[in-house]
């Protein structure tokens, strides 16, 4: 079953960079020269390319931002263990930016999930990991959601989180686990390594032993009177801080 | 029509700075003493304490993180541009951190309103501002998402964003709008100071003679492949940077 991701953004990526997974390219008719941009790509992929009247768009995708294109695409299959240990030493050794994964020990919201794959894949990471147990998995509410980002960033489900957390730390990341009783914020620990950010489940935190296993606990500054963020809320925040530490760092060695 | 509104957190913050608008108070069954502590709280503010079984809980509020306690509150009513001028000048007047308001021009999601209540009452805003035409207005969608936000921090609903905006220059505000191509990253404009933070619509970014009205515009860090964040998600994530601002300041200033 072919999944239909849309927006320019989205299906330039997956046509540079998971072509072989892309089947169709469909475009609204009209001259939009992005449009034109994309209908060249798909060219030059070798993918078909269907033309449909705007209002075809309305019907597919209501008041989603399609921005008249869409492709088809094989989903993306989940990563066993092995896959997210490989990507990570791969991207390890080809230097540069340095690879972070958000782990999610145990949300249940398939919304929070997907929101969660969404910001994942706009801030970078290489990888979302889940438990295969008593956690949400990839559905097609979570693939809404996600508007997208289920189709290009790589979920990694796991049998025992703790032991896959302590081979991603002996694969040479960092794990930090976002705890609300925290002794420093995030903005004091250094987020612009190589790290596994490690989120609790709605309302419940990390699990005693995934905490054990974490080697920082960062809190984020909190002023309010309700009892404490959305999971998805939260992830936002600490990804914003490790990408902001890393562009503040790459401006500072320029 | 009273509302319910859950957790330690809030309801102390209810009792304490809300008390007038708080009815009753309802506690779980059993010897919690951070119950013990809600109940002393809502006997010194002359509240009748009902007990009822753990499992009604469960009942009234599902999975959610009650922790055996909620309060029947009054709903906040929404406030009009002179009740939110005034909360600004008198935050200013009376010194310490300096107020900050969030405004959202033309959210049309209710999940997505009501989780923006929810973090900016966690990160400590003022206010959330609304349009009172083409966005979506205070529900019980709205209400639930905010968990108990919506009883804590006011919404102010506008007539003309534009002309509240000035106002809230005049009043000592600097604006600051969310824009994907504004030529500065939000971690390098000072967002410390007195502000009010704009976010765009879903998908639709900010309306030009809102964008017009900024002082500055700032954008967020991103990398991914998906078109953009979500306008709750990118909420988050500039609150926190403010928040962040403010924390690191009053630490510089120690």
């Amino acid at each position: 079953m072919a999944e239909k991701v849309y927006g320019l953004h989205a299906v330039r990526a997956l046509l540079l960079r998971h072509a072989a997974r892309v089947s169709t390219v469909t475009i609204a008719e009209g001259r939009d020269t992005r449009l034109a941009e994309i209908q060249s790509l798909a060219q030059k992929a070798g993918k078909p390319v269907k033309r449909i009247a705007p209002a075809a768009f309305k019907q597919l995708f209501g008041d989603a931002v399609h921005q008249g294109v869409y492709v088809d695409v094989q989903p993306l299959e989940p990563w066993h263990e092995e896959e997210l240990v490989a990507g990570i030493t791969r991207a390890l050794e080809q230097g540069g930016d340095k690879p972070f994964v958000l782990v999610l020990d145990g949300v249940q919201d398939p919304h929070n999930l997907g929101a969660c794959l969404r910001t994942a894949d706009a801030c970078g990471a290489l990888a979302v990991v889940i438990p295969k147990d008593r956690a949400v998995q990839l559905n097609a509410t979570v693939r809404k959601v996600a508007a997208g980002a289920a189709e290009t960033t790589p979920l990694a489900v796991v049998t025992n989180l703790a032991r896959s957390l302590r081979l991603l730390k002996d694969a040479g990341l960092w794990i930090v686990g976002a705890d609300a009783d925290a002794p420093k914020l995030a903005h004091e620990i250094d987020l612009s390594g190589p790290i596994a950010l490690v989120m609790g489940a709605e309302g419940a935190g990390l699990r005693q032993l995934t905490r054990d296993t974490c080697d920082y606990l960062a809190r984020l500054p909190q002023r309010g009177a309700v009892e404490s963020l959305n999971v998805s809320v939260a992830t936002g925040m600490l990804l914003y801080e490790a990408l902001r530490q890393r562009v503040a760092g790459a401006a500072a060695r320029k």
